[in-house]
Protein backbone atom coordinates (compact mmCIF):
# COMPACT_ATOMS: atom_id res chain seq x y z
CA UNK A 1 0.00 0.00 0.00
CA UNK A 2 1.42 3.23 -0.94
CA UNK A 3 1.62 5.62 2.75
CA UNK A 4 1.90 9.38 3.17
CA UNK A 5 3.72 10.99 6.33
CA UNK A 6 2.24 14.53 5.84
CA UNK A 7 0.35 16.65 7.97
CA UNK A 8 -3.03 18.15 7.38
CA UNK A 9 -1.96 21.77 7.15
CA UNK A 10 1.43 21.40 5.03
CA UNK A 11 1.18 22.63 1.89
CA UNK A 12 3.56 20.28 0.48
CA UNK A 13 2.10 17.29 1.44
CA UNK A 14 -1.32 19.09 -0.04
CA UNK A 15 0.14 19.44 -3.07
CA UNK A 16 0.81 15.35 -2.95
CA UNK A 17 -2.57 14.43 -2.16
CA UNK A 18 -4.10 16.34 -4.95
CA UNK A 19 -2.24 14.75 -7.64
CA UNK A 20 -3.05 11.34 -5.90
CA UNK A 21 -6.61 11.80 -6.06
CA UNK A 22 -6.45 13.10 -9.53
CA UNK A 23 -4.66 9.83 -10.09
CA UNK A 24 -7.38 7.94 -8.74
CA UNK A 25 -4.40 6.08 -6.38
CA UNK A 26 -5.90 4.86 -2.97
CA UNK A 27 -3.20 5.36 -0.10
CA UNK A 28 -2.86 5.50 3.95
CA UNK A 29 -2.04 8.16 5.51
CA UNK A 30 0.22 8.77 8.20
CA UNK A 31 0.01 12.13 10.32
CA UNK A 32 3.67 13.83 12.09
CA UNK A 33 2.64 16.66 13.89
CA UNK A 34 4.69 19.29 13.05
CA UNK A 35 3.61 21.82 15.01
CA UNK A 36 4.88 19.32 18.28
CA UNK A 37 8.12 18.83 16.62
CA UNK A 38 7.09 14.82 15.30
CA UNK A 39 9.34 15.59 12.07
CA UNK A 40 12.02 16.19 14.03
CA UNK A 41 11.45 12.27 15.75
CA UNK A 42 14.44 9.79 15.08
CA UNK A 43 11.50 7.66 12.89
CA UNK A 44 10.91 10.98 10.96
CA UNK A 45 14.23 11.68 10.29
CA UNK A 46 15.34 8.01 9.45
CA UNK A 47 12.48 8.84 6.67
CA UNK A 48 13.90 11.92 5.40
CA UNK A 49 16.84 13.90 7.38
CA UNK A 50 15.49 17.35 6.37
CA UNK A 51 12.64 16.47 9.22
CA UNK A 52 10.22 17.69 6.32
CA UNK A 53 7.24 16.25 5.43
CA UNK A 54 5.55 14.31 2.77
CA UNK A 55 7.30 11.17 2.51
CA UNK A 56 5.88 8.97 0.27
CA UNK A 57 6.67 5.26 0.45
CA UNK A 58 5.70 3.65 -2.63
CA UNK A 59 4.39 -0.09 -2.71
CA UNK A 60 7.70 -1.54 -3.05
CA UNK A 61 9.23 0.03 0.15
CA UNK A 62 10.78 3.06 -1.38
CA UNK A 63 10.77 6.52 0.24
CA UNK A 64 10.20 9.28 -1.58
CA UNK A 65 10.87 13.24 -0.35
CA UNK A 66 10.21 16.79 -1.62
CA UNK A 67 6.96 16.84 -3.13
CA UNK A 68 7.26 18.06 -6.63
CA UNK A 69 9.54 15.01 -7.06
CA UNK A 70 6.78 13.07 -5.71
CA UNK A 71 4.86 14.17 -8.12
CA UNK A 72 6.80 13.81 -11.07
CA UNK A 73 7.27 10.20 -9.73
CA UNK A 74 3.53 9.98 -9.37
CA UNK A 75 2.98 11.29 -12.76
CA UNK A 76 5.82 8.84 -14.45
CA UNK A 77 4.14 6.19 -13.16
CA UNK A 78 0.81 6.78 -13.80
CA UNK A 79 0.92 8.59 -16.94
CA UNK A 80 -3.44 8.74 -16.43
CA UNK A 81 -5.00 11.74 -16.22
CA UNK A 82 -1.56 13.59 -17.36
CA UNK A 83 -0.50 16.26 -15.19
CA UNK A 84 1.88 17.74 -17.33
CA UNK A 85 0.99 18.39 -21.32
CA UNK A 86 2.23 16.92 -24.23
CA UNK A 87 4.37 19.36 -25.38
CA UNK A 88 8.08 20.47 -23.81
CA UNK A 89 7.44 24.09 -24.04
CA UNK A 90 4.12 23.16 -22.08
CA UNK A 91 5.55 21.32 -20.06
CA UNK A 92 8.08 24.04 -18.82
CA UNK A 93 5.34 26.26 -18.69
CA UNK A 94 3.78 23.87 -16.19
CA UNK A 95 6.52 23.34 -14.06
CA UNK A 96 7.79 26.92 -13.97
CA UNK A 97 4.44 27.86 -12.79
CA UNK A 98 4.92 25.01 -9.96
CA UNK A 99 8.07 26.11 -9.21
CA UNK A 100 7.23 30.25 -8.93
CA UNK A 101 4.99 28.78 -5.86
CA UNK A 102 7.17 25.78 -4.46
CA UNK A 103 10.56 27.36 -5.10
CA UNK A 104 10.05 31.39 -4.37
CA UNK A 105 6.66 31.24 -2.19
CA UNK A 106 6.04 28.47 0.11
CA UNK A 107 9.60 28.40 1.75
CA UNK A 108 9.64 32.01 3.11
CA UNK A 109 6.78 31.24 4.54
CA UNK A 110 7.12 28.16 6.01
CA UNK A 111 6.51 27.20 9.67
CA UNK A 112 10.16 27.17 10.50
CA UNK A 113 11.19 30.33 8.60
CA UNK A 114 8.63 32.04 10.70
CA UNK A 115 9.65 30.69 13.78
CA UNK A 116 13.16 32.03 13.18
CA UNK A 117 12.19 35.25 12.59
CA UNK A 118 10.88 35.58 16.25
CA UNK A 119 12.86 33.78 17.87
CA UNK A 120 16.08 34.87 16.42
CA UNK A 121 15.93 37.82 14.92
CA UNK A 122 12.91 39.33 17.41
CA UNK A 123 10.18 40.20 15.04
CA UNK A 124 7.18 40.62 16.04
CA UNK A 125 3.96 39.46 15.21
CA UNK A 126 3.05 42.27 13.07
CA UNK A 127 6.76 41.78 11.55
CA UNK A 128 6.05 38.63 11.03
CA UNK A 129 2.67 39.15 9.28
CA UNK A 130 4.11 41.60 7.01
CA UNK A 131 6.88 39.44 5.92
CA UNK A 132 4.45 36.76 5.20
CA UNK A 133 1.88 39.25 3.09
CA UNK A 134 5.12 40.54 1.55
CA UNK A 135 6.22 37.44 -0.38
CA UNK A 136 3.03 36.43 -0.98
CA UNK A 137 2.08 39.74 -2.91
CA UNK A 138 5.53 39.67 -4.89
CA UNK A 139 4.82 35.76 -5.65
CA UNK A 140 1.03 36.20 -6.62
CA UNK A 141 1.46 39.40 -8.71
CA UNK A 142 3.61 37.45 -10.72
CA UNK A 143 1.69 34.45 -10.79
CA UNK A 144 -1.26 36.57 -11.76
CA UNK A 145 0.72 38.54 -14.63
CA UNK A 146 1.82 35.08 -15.89
CA UNK A 147 -1.67 33.70 -15.90
CA UNK A 148 -3.42 36.54 -17.46
CA UNK A 149 -0.92 37.20 -20.12
CA UNK A 150 0.24 34.21 -21.48
CA UNK A 151 -1.27 31.99 -23.96
CA UNK A 152 -2.05 28.66 -22.24
CA UNK A 153 -3.87 29.52 -19.06
CA UNK A 154 -7.55 28.60 -19.61
CA UNK A 155 -10.22 26.94 -16.56
CA UNK A 156 -7.21 26.13 -14.78
CA UNK A 157 -3.58 27.38 -14.83
CA UNK A 158 -2.90 25.83 -18.22
CA UNK A 159 -5.59 24.76 -20.57
CA UNK A 160 -8.91 23.39 -18.92
CA UNK A 161 -7.73 20.39 -17.22
CA UNK A 162 -5.99 20.66 -13.83
CA UNK A 163 -1.82 19.96 -14.11
CA UNK A 164 1.06 20.08 -11.48
CA UNK A 165 0.54 23.85 -11.59
CA UNK A 166 -2.94 23.94 -9.67
CA UNK A 167 -2.10 21.36 -7.72
CA UNK A 168 0.27 23.94 -5.63
CA UNK A 169 -1.04 26.63 -6.29
CA UNK A 170 -4.60 25.17 -4.39
CA UNK A 171 -2.65 25.19 -0.78
CA UNK A 172 -0.75 27.99 -1.39
CA UNK A 173 -4.39 30.06 -2.09
CA UNK A 174 -5.29 27.96 1.13
CA UNK A 175 -1.93 29.56 3.11
CA UNK A 176 -2.25 33.22 1.93
CA UNK A 177 -6.50 32.92 3.49
CA UNK A 178 -5.10 31.60 6.73
CA UNK A 179 -3.42 34.38 7.44
CA UNK A 180 -5.80 36.74 6.02
CA UNK A 181 -3.91 37.90 2.55
CA UNK A 182 -5.82 39.83 0.41
CA UNK A 183 -6.15 38.22 -2.86
CA UNK A 184 -8.85 41.29 -4.42
CA UNK A 185 -5.85 42.24 -6.70
CA UNK A 186 -5.81 38.58 -8.58
CA UNK A 187 -9.00 37.51 -10.03
CA UNK A 188 -7.55 34.96 -12.63
CA UNK A 189 -6.27 33.35 -9.67
CA UNK A 190 -9.34 33.30 -8.04
CA UNK A 191 -11.12 32.22 -10.80
CA UNK A 192 -8.70 29.11 -11.18
CA UNK A 193 -8.85 28.06 -7.71
CA UNK A 194 -12.59 28.38 -7.84
CA UNK A 195 -12.49 25.64 -10.95
CA UNK A 196 -9.97 23.86 -9.24
CA UNK A 197 -11.90 23.14 -5.65
CA UNK A 198 -15.55 22.28 -7.62
CA UNK A 199 -13.41 18.81 -8.16
CA UNK A 200 -13.44 15.95 -5.57
CA UNK A 201 -10.39 15.13 -6.23
CA UNK A 202 -9.07 19.01 -4.53
CA UNK A 203 -12.16 19.50 -1.86
CA UNK A 204 -10.92 15.84 -0.80
CA UNK A 205 -7.22 16.62 -0.18
CA UNK A 206 -8.19 19.69 1.74
CA UNK A 207 -7.14 20.23 5.06
CA UNK A 208 -9.97 19.96 6.81
CA UNK A 209 -10.57 16.60 5.24
CA UNK A 210 -7.85 14.85 6.53
CA UNK A 211 -7.65 12.71 9.35
CA UNK A 212 -5.79 14.75 11.55
CA UNK A 213 -7.21 17.74 10.85
CA UNK A 214 -7.98 19.76 14.27
CA UNK B 1 19.88 30.80 -31.43
CA UNK B 2 19.54 29.54 -27.80
CA UNK B 3 20.11 32.91 -25.55
CA UNK B 4 20.50 32.76 -21.46
CA UNK B 5 19.19 35.80 -19.39
CA UNK B 6 21.34 35.83 -16.47
CA UNK B 7 23.69 37.33 -14.23
CA UNK B 8 27.12 35.67 -13.43
CA UNK B 9 26.64 35.42 -10.06
CA UNK B 10 22.74 34.06 -9.97
CA UNK B 11 22.88 30.30 -8.47
CA UNK B 12 19.68 29.44 -10.41
CA UNK B 13 21.53 30.70 -13.85
CA UNK B 14 24.65 28.62 -12.78
CA UNK B 15 22.77 25.56 -12.89
CA UNK B 16 21.62 26.40 -16.45
CA UNK B 17 24.80 27.21 -17.78
CA UNK B 18 25.72 23.78 -16.61
CA UNK B 19 23.01 21.76 -18.08
CA UNK B 20 23.68 23.45 -21.48
CA UNK B 21 27.35 22.75 -21.10
CA UNK B 22 26.66 19.70 -20.22
CA UNK B 23 24.52 18.91 -22.71
CA UNK B 24 27.26 20.45 -25.26
CA UNK B 25 24.54 22.97 -26.62
CA UNK B 26 25.96 26.06 -27.80
CA UNK B 27 24.25 30.26 -26.52
CA UNK B 28 24.31 33.25 -26.21
CA UNK B 29 24.41 34.98 -22.85
CA UNK B 30 22.98 38.35 -22.22
CA UNK B 31 23.53 39.64 -18.72
CA UNK B 32 21.27 41.25 -16.30
CA UNK B 33 22.86 43.27 -13.41
CA UNK B 34 20.88 42.26 -10.29
CA UNK B 35 22.76 43.89 -8.17
CA UNK B 36 21.64 47.38 -10.29
CA UNK B 37 17.72 46.48 -10.67
CA UNK B 38 18.46 45.09 -14.28
CA UNK B 39 15.74 42.69 -13.29
CA UNK B 40 12.97 45.25 -12.88
CA UNK B 41 13.84 46.95 -16.12
CA UNK B 42 10.59 47.03 -18.68
CA UNK B 43 12.13 44.56 -20.84
CA UNK B 44 13.20 42.02 -18.51
CA UNK B 45 9.55 42.37 -16.53
CA UNK B 46 8.09 41.47 -20.15
CA UNK B 47 10.25 38.60 -20.20
CA UNK B 48 9.66 37.62 -16.69
CA UNK B 49 6.99 39.39 -14.45
CA UNK B 50 8.76 38.13 -11.56
CA UNK B 51 11.89 39.62 -12.05
CA UNK B 52 13.51 36.93 -11.47
CA UNK B 53 16.63 35.28 -13.83
CA UNK B 54 17.67 33.28 -15.54
CA UNK B 55 15.18 33.54 -18.25
CA UNK B 56 16.07 31.05 -21.43
CA UNK B 57 14.88 32.08 -24.88
CA UNK B 58 14.67 28.54 -27.17
CA UNK B 59 15.75 29.28 -30.69
CA UNK B 60 11.97 29.53 -32.17
CA UNK B 61 11.47 32.30 -29.56
CA UNK B 62 9.70 30.78 -26.87
CA UNK B 63 10.65 31.91 -23.33
CA UNK B 64 11.03 29.63 -20.29
CA UNK B 65 11.54 30.79 -16.94
CA UNK B 66 12.43 28.59 -13.41
CA UNK B 67 15.72 27.18 -13.58
CA UNK B 68 14.54 23.50 -12.66
CA UNK B 69 11.79 23.98 -15.01
CA UNK B 70 14.91 24.98 -18.24
CA UNK B 71 16.73 22.21 -16.90
CA UNK B 72 13.93 19.63 -17.57
CA UNK B 73 12.66 21.26 -20.62
CA UNK B 74 16.28 20.57 -21.48
CA UNK B 75 16.43 17.47 -20.63
CA UNK B 76 13.79 16.50 -22.62
CA UNK B 77 14.57 18.20 -25.66
CA UNK B 78 18.45 17.00 -25.56
CA UNK B 79 18.40 13.82 -23.71
CA UNK B 80 22.11 12.95 -24.60
CA UNK B 81 23.71 12.76 -22.25
CA UNK B 82 20.90 12.17 -19.41
CA UNK B 83 20.90 13.92 -16.26
CA UNK B 84 18.03 12.11 -14.81
CA UNK B 85 18.51 8.11 -14.34
CA UNK B 86 16.42 6.20 -16.27
CA UNK B 87 14.42 4.37 -13.33
CA UNK B 88 11.56 6.42 -12.04
CA UNK B 89 12.94 6.01 -8.26
CA UNK B 90 16.74 7.49 -9.65
CA UNK B 91 14.86 10.03 -11.24
CA UNK B 92 13.10 10.86 -8.13
CA UNK B 93 16.16 10.53 -5.77
CA UNK B 94 18.07 13.13 -7.94
CA UNK B 95 15.24 15.54 -8.55
CA UNK B 96 14.50 15.95 -4.73
CA UNK B 97 18.29 16.66 -4.15
CA UNK B 98 17.88 18.86 -6.46
CA UNK B 99 14.72 20.52 -5.01
CA UNK B 100 16.43 20.37 -1.31
CA UNK B 101 18.70 22.69 -2.68
CA UNK B 102 16.51 24.62 -5.27
CA UNK B 103 13.28 24.98 -2.53
CA UNK B 104 14.88 24.56 0.82
CA UNK B 105 17.73 26.45 0.63
CA UNK B 106 18.56 29.00 -2.07
CA UNK B 107 14.86 30.78 -1.60
CA UNK B 108 16.09 32.13 1.47
CA UNK B 109 19.48 33.18 0.44
CA UNK B 110 18.40 35.19 -2.38
CA UNK B 111 19.42 38.75 -2.52
CA UNK B 112 15.84 39.74 -2.11
CA UNK B 113 15.86 37.97 1.00
CA UNK B 114 18.68 39.59 2.59
CA UNK B 115 17.43 42.96 1.34
CA UNK B 116 14.05 42.56 3.01
CA UNK B 117 15.83 41.36 6.24
CA UNK B 118 18.28 44.56 6.56
CA UNK B 119 16.25 47.00 5.19
CA UNK B 120 12.08 45.70 6.85
CA UNK B 121 13.91 43.76 9.69
CA UNK B 122 16.43 46.05 10.69
CA UNK B 123 18.45 42.97 10.51
CA UNK B 124 22.50 43.66 11.24
CA UNK B 125 25.58 42.15 9.16
CA UNK B 126 25.88 39.34 11.84
CA UNK B 127 21.87 38.70 12.01
CA UNK B 128 21.82 38.55 8.66
CA UNK B 129 25.31 36.12 8.11
CA UNK B 130 24.37 34.05 10.64
CA UNK B 131 20.81 33.97 9.00
CA UNK B 132 22.68 33.04 5.54
CA UNK B 133 24.47 30.24 7.46
CA UNK B 134 21.69 28.84 9.25
CA UNK B 135 19.91 27.84 6.47
CA UNK B 136 23.09 26.97 4.87
CA UNK B 137 24.04 24.50 7.70
CA UNK B 138 20.08 23.23 7.71
CA UNK B 139 20.24 22.09 3.70
CA UNK B 140 23.86 20.98 3.76
CA UNK B 141 23.30 18.41 7.13
CA UNK B 142 20.78 17.04 5.50
CA UNK B 143 22.19 16.56 2.35
CA UNK B 144 25.08 14.93 3.38
CA UNK B 145 23.01 12.61 5.47
CA UNK B 146 20.88 11.74 2.31
CA UNK B 147 24.25 11.57 -0.04
CA UNK B 148 26.37 9.50 2.69
CA UNK B 149 23.71 6.81 3.74
CA UNK B 150 21.76 6.35 0.36
CA UNK B 151 22.36 3.93 -1.98
CA UNK B 152 22.93 5.38 -5.19
CA UNK B 153 25.61 7.94 -4.65
CA UNK B 154 29.20 7.82 -5.70
CA UNK B 155 31.33 10.19 -7.77
CA UNK B 156 28.75 11.89 -7.86
CA UNK B 157 25.45 12.97 -6.35
CA UNK B 158 23.73 10.08 -7.81
CA UNK B 159 26.16 7.07 -9.20
CA UNK B 160 29.59 7.86 -11.57
CA UNK B 161 27.70 10.54 -13.95
CA UNK B 162 26.77 14.33 -13.22
CA UNK B 163 22.93 14.60 -12.74
CA UNK B 164 20.41 17.75 -12.56
CA UNK B 165 21.11 17.23 -8.67
CA UNK B 166 24.92 18.36 -8.91
CA UNK B 167 24.25 21.12 -11.50
CA UNK B 168 22.32 22.79 -8.43
CA UNK B 169 24.69 21.40 -5.84
CA UNK B 170 27.71 23.44 -6.89
CA UNK B 171 26.19 26.69 -7.73
CA UNK B 172 24.83 26.23 -3.92
CA UNK B 173 28.64 25.78 -2.51
CA UNK B 174 29.92 28.86 -4.60
CA UNK B 175 27.26 30.89 -2.55
CA UNK B 176 28.54 29.17 0.78
CA UNK B 177 32.19 29.78 -0.01
CA UNK B 178 31.34 33.11 -0.62
CA UNK B 179 29.50 33.41 2.35
CA UNK B 180 32.85 31.97 4.29
CA UNK B 181 30.25 29.44 5.51
CA UNK B 182 32.34 26.30 7.25
CA UNK B 183 31.82 23.33 5.21
CA UNK B 184 33.55 21.13 6.86
CA UNK B 185 31.35 18.67 8.57
CA UNK B 186 30.16 17.63 5.24
CA UNK B 187 33.17 15.70 3.56
CA UNK B 188 30.46 14.19 0.72
CA UNK B 189 29.32 17.34 -0.68
CA UNK B 190 33.43 18.43 -0.50
CA UNK B 191 34.09 15.52 -2.91
CA UNK B 192 31.21 15.57 -5.20
CA UNK B 193 31.78 19.22 -5.90
CA UNK B 194 35.40 18.80 -6.38
CA UNK B 195 34.55 15.52 -8.69
CA UNK B 196 32.17 18.13 -10.48
CA UNK B 197 35.02 20.64 -10.42
CA UNK B 198 37.31 19.19 -12.47
CA UNK B 199 34.73 18.58 -15.54
CA UNK B 200 34.93 21.44 -18.18
CA UNK B 201 31.16 21.71 -18.29
CA UNK B 202 31.21 22.83 -14.46
CA UNK B 203 34.65 25.02 -14.91
CA UNK B 204 33.11 26.82 -17.74
CA UNK B 205 29.62 27.42 -16.25
CA UNK B 206 31.32 28.89 -13.29
CA UNK B 207 30.68 32.84 -12.32
CA UNK B 208 34.65 33.67 -13.18
CA UNK B 209 34.34 32.72 -16.49
CA UNK B 210 31.07 34.41 -17.44
CA UNK B 211 31.07 37.82 -19.42
CA UNK B 212 29.51 40.00 -17.02
CA UNK B 213 32.08 38.69 -14.04
CA UNK B 214 33.85 41.68 -12.14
Amino acid sequence: MTTLYGYYRSSAAYRVRIVLNLKGLAYDQVPVDLVKGGQRSEESLARNPQGLVPVLETDDGVQLTQSLAICEYLEECHPTPPLLPADPAGRARVRALAQLIACEMHPLNNLRVLRYLVDELGASDAAKLAWYRHWIAEGFSALEAQLSRAAGSGDFCHGDCPTLADACLVPQVFNAERFDCDLGDYPRIQYIVANCRALPAFEQAAPAAQPDAR
